[in-house]
């Protein structure tokens, strides 16, 4: 036998790579479903191909389209840079640069989009079949997915490149699918990096996502995947990881960088768990449980909010004040265990001023169990500075503070009731109907 | 210097790859034997070899029998579909279906089997060399391990493809091993996925692993393992995790879903950690602690009990009780920490009938220490349905309940003494012997 | 086109991979920057490269100098045996040895060195390049570093394959550097396996990482990194993890073993997270905060403590006595939340003879937050072997003792204030000033 099911994207005979790899890989598929069309010879029938690209620009004028089920796509190097460092430093320092874009097994996504396109437009990787049984098993694994530019959003955000927006989306799953797999690969400058509908059974594991619009967003509904061990962080207009109406989400040892408007988001997501996460937040609302989640658990997660370091970036935030909370609750039967929470700030920056900060909030809901948090907040004496990667280790590193701010570590709003919160804050730290909820204060010294 | 340790199934000039995977990797196995042959030249000698396996459907006749180390079979595709849904479709509905099979790298296993015969005769790899030292890094990574068919059972299930029974095991290493890695990998429709005796510095990451009679089964005794960041599911009949006097077994990041009669099965198992999954089962006795399993922390887990929603497997249950607790220890010094647990339940479906289910159940053993456990218990309201997927995503999101259900969220039998249970469930929650334990129920509103 | 940036070291034609495979690598980066030399043609420019290292056996005589970014050097095996075992058996059971040297994609560091050089002169991978940008994404993966053989260091141990000393590392970076990988590697018999400075946005993920004097060393100062997943065991010597002046450090789901002097350690990190690790050690200082470490969190985490019972390695230790803690901290707000902790020791063993054991140590500091661990401790009652594997299984699956030993599981030193200690020992096992701390013991039996 010989193997037909392996194939270079650079050794493909229509199309040329370079100049549009979507062409090329769209037409290895047709080829794979021109050789494969039996679904039942001999217990087998139509096993997929994988399809190889080696590390090398590859420009995308034309949306690959995925319908067959076990379709690998790898490469040899996520190959991120920070691009938005390069596109904030000034030209005579460029010049000096050794390498401006990203690079490995990189696409360049430059198809031609109109500005009302659907977002599904303007995705790389567009997965889409409908009828039975879901498409299942497509990989992608160890390529950069590169959108290069983003663009004037009309925001007034002086350098276009700072935006987020660009109407790209990397990787788009439209129709039901199982057992996909996303591993080893890296996105960067992309409004959307990986956005998928109903999803069963996903793995997103060990990737770089980072500099992009939205990280990634689970739509429509799904259940039973995890997002797990990756190097997360979005830009401040979106999300680093959204969720809606999921059942059984696993979200664990993500380090999820800023400056995501927020790092997690979950719409109506219900029995998932957020565990073991290290989320560094420049804004208030990092987790956010909206429209009734109810019985996930967040538990074993460091939490940091502090403060952009960054001159590009000083002007700009979520828009989110201080008594929303870091982490914002909408929900029943959610527990919040064993979570480690510091919070950098101090009068002159809290929103609105004279707010005090509140870590854990409690919007509506009831039975939720809030209990061994502990919430460290020290006054902000971080400096700013031009240079993006310093800046951040400088703040980073900065933990020795004369005093420390007060804040509520734990609010629950009056709507939300038979709550119980244990050691999360003394008696001052917590404000909360304490006969409708149940409450045991952390000790404090000569107590 | 030529690459002669780099081979491909579908180019090796012995046997046919498609016909009998098994002879051509033997084959190739004996070739690297035959030119590894002096185990000190030039302070090296015996490296090993790597052989892949491109997408494609290999038929696996004859056992694969690895007895080096050093060798490495990978494919390009783990290539799971539910064969669990095609094989429970009407036919109508099964004729318009795009794939029935499995597919990416994809080894059938088709060896000719007795009814009597020993469960290694049946493995597609079998792993085993005498003498020392013990054979080490073996990897197995990226490729499906498919079983085809369940078979009647006499156990009287109407289609046998639902019996979880056919003989037949992915991996099984019989031998003492050290440092072998299982990542990347599918498996399917096998009645034992992975099975390995004497294991140590095993790493079993990254792998999916479903609509197996069992899935991983760790026995003898080992040490130092890792099973991590897997998605996992067994038939009701078996074990998702299975481990035998095992001490330092780290189990975490994955997402185990039914209906594996037990999630994670400990006989005599000390010292390990089963931290930060998600499970969730459709029984009592999703994590099982028998035979003095010792010193083990069971912490940062979302546990979910519902009910089967899938039409084809109504009837079934793995034959537990409801008293019997969703975490049954037997053992001394455990730590069960900072855990959610959901039960949905109703006094329909409790059994025996009138019985107040029980969720974390200490039966014998001492000094256990049952800490900030976050249980909810609702009743249930889920529908089953003929739609496998659709009916388990419903199931999963039905959160909000009229009422709750009363539960025992600790039981303390009375042969087990000086037990800590600490916030795990209020006075009436609790049952335990408050002379012989230490207790400090959960506070509860108003008190 | 054609894929120019896919390298197989043995089909390189300038040197020969087999006697000094540095020289062959650095001949094939001098082709990337001779053919990539424009960094900005057509959006790309500078790619990078992947160079393949087939299963074999190359000496590496020449350091390899990486100094351009998207450079991914991969193998096809991470061929870890143990080395020291093999060094510590007889010559007569030597010879019946099926392999005596790790195999895979296996390097053998062979670099000449004299005694007085600096570190990095024994690098058999040295990452360096000046100016901007940051060098960006190199990838290790999937092949085997092997230091060959430990030395006479002149500390009178009689074995000099038992020293852990030899001057050699596996990758040194030594300039600051951004989203670099290493994965799925095998080191052995290196002083250093890994010593990184300056990372930003590093994963260590799923490497196998033992029996060396030291394993992955994070120095100067770097941020929002990831050790994930790693099997990994240094020399009584060294540090199995060490990392300073790092903030935002993620260390999860590591099953880390003897004999590392210290298993993690930390000077002047900040804002990190050490969780739902597996560590094991015979000494004290498992864990180790120095130098003002603040705000981190440690939890989930499962820690053993018992004694060496393989033979060659008795009469070693750390030197650290037993008042030290197995976690000893010094700095401010960091939480030690749901870990367990089992100490395995007796009379005769400890040190200095009639110390009580310290389990959690806070030296100084402030506001440190301790709540919910669980303290077991047993006597030991493990027999010494000479064989390593099964002395090591024999110890671990040893929990059922007659008696448990007394320890201190808290001691919280003159000098730190403000700290709370909640449920991690009871009246009798925590010493600290009540007033200037905050204290809730554990509830005993009875009381």
């Amino acid at each position: 036998m010989s193997n037909k099911n392996y194939y270079d994207v650079t050794e493909w005979p229509i199309g040329n790579a370079q100049d549009d790899i979507g062409e090329v890989i769209n037409s290895i598929i047709a080829d794979v479903k021109r050789r494969q069309t039996d679904n039942d010879v001999n217990k087998g029938g139509k096993p997929g191909a994988v399809i190889y690209i080696p590390p090398g620009d590859y420009r995308l004028v034309t949306q690959v389209v995925i319908d067959i089920s076990y379709l690998k796509i790898m490469g040899s190097g996520h190959g991120f840079t920070s691009s938005s460092i390069r596109f904030n430093t000034p030209e005579n320092e460029l010049s000096k640069f050794h390498e401006l874009w990203p690079g490995g097994s990189r696409i360049l996504v430059d198809i031609p989009l109109d500005a009302d396109d659907e977002q599904h437009k303007g995705a790389a990787f567009y997965v889409k079949r409908d009828g039975d049984p879901r498409i299942s098993s497509v990989e992608f694994a160890n390529f950069c997915i590169d959108g290069l530019h983003f663009i004037n959003d009309g925001s007034g955000i002086s350098n276009p490149e700072n935006t987020y927006t660009n109407g790209k989306t990397g990787i788009y799953v439209a129709s039901a699918s199982d057992s996909l797999r996303i591993t080893g690969m890296g996105f960067v400058y992309l409004e959307h990096a990986i956005t998928i509908y109903h999803a069963d059974a996903l793995s997103i594991h060990d990737n770089f996502i980072a500099e992009c619009g939205n990280c990634i967003e689970l739509r429509g509904w799904g259940q039973a995947s995890k997002i797990t061990d990756n190097l997360i962080g979005a830009g401040f207009k979106g999300h680093s990881i959204y969720a809606q109406n999921f059942g059984g989400l696993l979200i664990s040892a993500n380090n999820i960088f800023p400056r995501g408007a927020n790092s997690v988001y979950f719409d109506g997501v219900t029995r998932s768990i957020v565990t073991n996460n290290r989320i560094h937040s420049f804004y208030a609302g990092m987790v956010v449980f909206s429209g009734n989640c109810s019985e996930n658990l967040v538990s074993s997660n460091h939490f940091l909010r502090d403060y952009e370091p960054w001159t590009p970036f000083l002007e700009i935030d979520n828009g989110i004040d201080d008594s929303y909370g870091l982490l914002n609750i909408c929900g029943d039967n959610n527990s919040v265990i064993a979570n480690h929470f510091s919070v950098v700030t101090n009068d002159d920056k809290v929103k609105p001023v004279g707010t005090t900060p509140v870590v854990i909030r409690i919007v509506s809901g009831k039975q939720n169990f809030i209990s061994n948090n502990h919430i460290v907040s020290t006054e902000d004496h971080a400096e700013t500075s031009d240079a993006c990667y310093s800046a951040q280790v400088n703040a980073l590193l900065t933990t020795r503070t004369v005093k420390q701010v007060p804040v509520t570590t734990v609010l629950v709003d009056k709507e939300s009731i038979r709550n119980t919160v244990l050691d999360s804050g003394n008696e001052t730290q917590v404000e909360m109907d304490r006969n409708s909820n149940a409450f045991r204060p952390t000790p404090v010294p000569g107590s």
